[in-house]
């Protein structure tokens, strides 16, 4: 049996145990549900960077560039991090440079994992099919918010677990997975409302930065996987699938 | 309005965000729900160490020593770290020395707060009358296991959060408190039941220690308030409640 673990923090984040499992990072406000948009409207790859100086390196190379702090665009940036930015006209054909305040720094901090992909709500079946046909122990990466636990990564990752509890093919001895699991119950019925009493709900309210939480709610918007090939994100091809 | 902050595993703990806070430690199976007991049958003062190597040292000096690794006793300790094992006979009118694989750590890491004190269902409503009559904020700091999110600390942690919210003298705008008190909205009709699927039951249980669950879910067994006094656990006296 395969081995289902939750972390719920970057700062829980248990490297050592992780090496030979495909690591889901979960960030749906709004990191990776604006990577998922992305590869959805066309992008050909996303270099995901922790750093705003490395960003803003790249935006001198010519890079196109979404870079965001707390919600604010950088303001060398071309953009910021919510889905609706990564239009079509903007980003199909194009490898895109992305740094945001949690979720893209974790992709380096699970970067000694077998694999890494990318979670959301957006993506949820496409996402759990493949993992089903993946002989590997799974961890669902909630970046939280500054080291924090927060409530919409934990209701996902509640999600993404039930769905593959109920493959028979998992076990799970993780607290934070069974947590999520009860999370997700009295969620269910209607996520959006849910999240309400999510603090980034409020701070995303607070900025008018909360338009797009109705479409980052979307269950299977999308078919895409985003992976991670040799540091940088590529949708898996259909033949990997 | 005072705050109320939940962190759910010390990796989470922010001492700089709790300098004006009342942290309460929660460490229920078995480390706080002992410590309670410890005060119930008597015992006069409790010197927390997260070191086995400084245990030892007071043990030498002559001190009365219970200090356990991962569920064993250490073997120049005089007992472990059941409940059960703080007997009148053993406890009353002494200081003992006490260090736990996780619940003894987190006082120290505490110490900058405004006062500790320590969390159980055993004192669950002595604690909370006291912290209402405190114009603090307040933490509840669950000790996890081995940094890791718990199962059973939070359905602690979410029972006390419940009482004091629904005194009206808190606010919270803490992702983790709304979650144990979720957690605890699914627990509370049967807690005891609730908390089969965690891991440290079946860890308890497969060591042969599982025979104080049931006691350390028993709600209000004393109105002990054990607080940290210069680095030392004695019981809140009458006079400062």
């Amino acid at each position: 049996m395969r081995k289902l673990d939750t972390c719920f923090s970057p700062a829980l984040y248990e490297a050592e145990n992780h090496k030979s499992s495909i690591v889901v990072v979960i960030d749906i406000l709004r990191a990776t549900s604006a990577i998922c948009t992305a590869f959805h409207n066309g992008a050909s790859s996303i270099i995901p960077v922790g750093d705003a100086e490395e960003a803003k390196a790249y935006k001198l190379k010519g890079y196109l560039v979404a870079a965001e702090r707390d919600g604010y665009i950088l303001d060398f940036a071309d953009f910021g991090n919510s889905p609706f930015n990564f239009t079509p006209q903007r980003v199909s054909g194009k490898t895109i440079v992305y740094s945001t305040t949690n979720g893209t720094g974790i992709i380096g901090l699970a970067s000694s994992a077998y694999a890494i992909a990318i979670g959301s709500f957006l993506n949820i079946a496409a996402l759990t099919s493949w993992l089903k046909t993946q002989e590997h122990d799974v961890v669902l990466f909630c970046a939280g918010w500054k080291n924090r636990f927060n409530i919409e990564d934990t209701v996902c990752a509640g999600a993404i677990a039930d769905v593959l509890m109920k493959t028979g093919l998992y076990i799970t001895i993780c607290d934070s997975t069974k947590a999520a699991l009860d999370i997700w119950s009295l969620a269910k019925d209607d996520p959006r409302a849910y999240i309400e009493k999510a603090a980034q709900r409020t701070r995303l309210k607070e900025k008018g930065l909360d338009d797009c939480i109705d479409f980052c709610m979307t269950p299977d918007f999308t078919e895409m996987i985003p992976v991670v090939r040799n540091g940088i994100l590529v949708n898996l091809n259909t033949n990997e699938r």
